[in-house]
């Protein structure tokens, strides 16, 4: 990361052309693109660190035909098959239009980070419950951090400034509703000037807000689903609330289909956060492995459904469930595991006893569930939850076994502020706000009812490219 | 109905304490509450009839623990059984101490309606899907109008008046963000005075928002449901419209879980709007018979699954599918279907043959599936789709035979603005906004992800009621 960024005393006092909110995975992409443009940007951070939660995750992204997934053998993936994907896992609550372009879009935004901004990927894919094919695309790092590192770089060489610690208190409006500026203060309250308790920047051509999910605003994300609430845990950043949402809210942005919140399926209770835990649940024991009910020792879910049907049935469960693969599964999947298993959240056993007697299962139950499963990864075909079988053609049964315990954690939050393909940020009167735009985990309507894994990124990078855009032509 | 209403020339230059806007069973509710109990009340309706969607329905309300239940020889109905079964309909979402307000007020309710409002109900109890008793009680009307009526025939022996064609423009607050009034147009945009192009109503104490769902609000709704475009019918009047709701955003009420939106699935394609179909539809064909996909000449569902699982599994067939009882279920359910079948909705057939005939279904198939059905029907056990066959002993095999195109019709929207269990609305930074209430289906969260049938009328007037007493203390 560069060591310097612009100071909360820096920020400009003349107008510049666009304004972005937020400095993750969206809020970058729009200023790269404005700046691109010939636009004047600036972006501003509430955070003291710039990436927001982009910072935190695995950094994979989802794009159809691209020559990994051709290096793999995956020949028919397609933007259509991404459509498709996308809206049967969004129980067809997804706005259509939108989830066209990010699928049309998610092959050129991928090679955007790789060809323009340098991302190094991994030389495989991933394959994501929901999704038909593998067609996750996993930085060498196993990070966001990679991305944004690349992002903030290009930034500077555009010389668009970073400012951090610098929270929006306000969106700035003119008397015919047009969005031309922003308020802000410092962290701590502070001026800029002594002019006024807030500070207005003004901007000349756009606001574009890429603020981010509300995963941890606890009352917010409970007015729309109750069961959510200051027990269950989030893999999101303390960072990850409402409060521009809401501002955008207050100026008359839409807000649809709020109540649709993510629980990610493959967190560990035993740690805080998004954690160490999802590179074994996500990446190693749902494709390679099996999920167990410790009360039952049987398999009760196919483990490569969507997130939303994995945590639902997690949750009938009423306690956590243990997820289990082998040594051969841990090979295949080629990922690093010893950090989870040196921070305890990911357990080796030398056999299934050892493991069944650890989490208190039945062991006779999780032999038979384990032979059941075996005999039928070997015919091809899983009899009992129908789970595609194709990527992992091994036998659950070489030692060591890994093994972690699953608990849904909320992680994203498909609703927010309405956009169109341009996006423009739509009033609930349903006609485009001037000067406004988002992009990100901010907006609502594309991943409807359930998000598919490393959908998220791609989104953020084909709206906010769009949004930036869009935006340094006004 | 009272044939006079107040007029709009009429409306008071000075304050009033309590101003309703909404004339249906909510609104009226909270209006005789309020003037009940002392304050000065009135009543604004946007149409030129008052009533709202409230005048359409059916009248059924949904109460535990009655004489009628005793009747029919239900001894275990209890407020926590209702409560059980809308939560588990709403799949959780239900803001659960709203759901104990409902489940625990409900009979009161209902013996208000009976008791003090004088409305008349059949000797009989109905069960809808997702309920585990019959606790739907109908009025002998079989209609909303009797409950609207004697609500309007109450609110004028209280002196309180009711004016129609009186659309409400705005809110107004004061300084400090309490509502203190409203701003009326007439429904030409005709002044009250010549003061001003709109006119202020002041309320002393409180202004009480019930005006309805916006299931007819195609832009609206189709922005939190992009499925529900103006391809699809509704149940609503044209009239149910989000505007007021909008209103209620515009100064920061919450809104929540707006995305959850409800198709009726025992409606007509073959009439406009809810219509004479689901009175054949929910009462008949469903508990007393079966669903029958013309594609296959077999069932497909419990016939007695809950609105939002019988309305999903209609959809996945892509056509629409055939109800039908038979003269034994007809008659016991004890309904008068000549006019549905008089208008062409509901047909009778002499035969089973004919009925497949006229439907283009495989007759032996259909003959297969009813006689699966008969034979589980006596063996008292659905084998296939596990619907409750207690209240049905009957094989379906007496001629005539009824029958009913079913396709799913937007009926019911469970989002809207936030209340707590005083009836407050809820400000998006989660604090009571001062001066204002809402009841009825403006209101979101009691009902989560999907109302039990008969539920609604239950909550307008617990709500109602309490939004009008708390209003009326102020």
């Amino acid at each position: 990361m560069p060591d310097k960024y612009s100071r909360f005393s820096e920020l400009p006092h003349q107008a510049v052309d666009v304004i972005v909110i937020g400095s993750g995975f969206a809020g970058l992409a729009a200023a790269i693109e404005a700046a691109a443009a010939g636009a004047s940007v600036i972006v501003v951070e509430k955070m003291l660190a710039p990436g927001g939660n982009s910072l935190i995750s695995d950094g994979g992204i989802a794009a159809p035909g691209t020559v990994y997934q051709l290096d793999a053998g995956i020949t028919w993936d397609s933007p259509e098959l991404m459509y498709r994907d996308m809206i049967t896992a969004g129980e067809g609550l997804n706005h259509p239009q939108l989830v066209k372009v990010i699928a049309a879009g998610a092959k050129a935004a991928f090679l955007w980070t790789e060809e323009f901004l340098g991302v190094s990927y991994k030389n495989r894919v991933d394959i994501f419950g929901g999704h038909s094919v593998a067609r996750c695309h996993t930085p060498e790092s196993v990070s966001g951090r990679s991305l944004i590192k690349k992002q903030i770089e290009k930034l500077t060489s555009l010389g668009v400034p970073l400012y951090l610690g610098t929270p929006v208190k306000a969106l700035v409006q003119d008397e015919r509703g047009r969005v031309v500026g922003i308020k802000v203060a410092d962290r701590d309250g502070g001026l800029r000037s002594d002019h006024a308790d807030q500070t207005t920047i003004h901007a000349a051509k756009a606001v574009i807000v890429a603020a981010g999910g509300f995963g941890s605003d606890v009352a917010f994300r409970q007015a729309q689903d109750p069961r959510l609430d200051e027990t269950l845990m989030s893999t999101n950043k303390p960072s990850a609330t409402a409060e521009i949402l809401k501002e955008c809210m207050w100026i008359g942005a839409n807000p649809v289909q709020l109540s649709r919140i993510q629980l990610g399926p493959w967190a560990s209770p035993d740690e805080k956060g998004f954690g160490l835990g999802p590179l074994f649940g996500d990446y190693v024991a749902l494709p390679y492995g099996v999920l167990i009910d410790p009360a039952t020792g049987g398999r009760f879910v196919n483990e490569l459904s969507d997130r939303k049907t994995l945590a639902e049935a997690m949750l009938r469960n009423r306690h956590p469930v243990i997820g289990i693969a082998d040594a051969a599964g841990a090979q295949t999947a080629g990922w690093d595991l010893q950090p989870a298993v040196r921070k305890g959240v990911v357990k080796t056993f030398a056999s299934l006893a050892e493991l069944a007697a650890d989490y208190g299962i039945d062991p006779g139950a999780l032999q038979d569930s384990l032979s059941r499963f075996n005999h039928m990864v070997i015919r091809g075909e899983d009899c009992d939850f129908y789970k595609p079988l194709l990527n992992m053609a091994a036998p659950i049964e070489h030692p060591p076994f890994y093994a972690m315990r699953f608990w849904p954690k909320v992680h994203y939050t498909m609703g927010g502020i309405q956009i169109d393909v341009l996006a423009r940020v739509i009033h609930r009167d349903q006609y485009p706000i001037d000067g406004l735009f988002a992009a990100g985990e901010v907006t609502g309507g594309i991943h409807g009812a359930c998000r598919l894994g490393s959908c998220a990124i791609t989104e953020c990078l084909v709206m906010g490219r769009i949004a930036g855009q869009q935006a340094a032509r006004l």
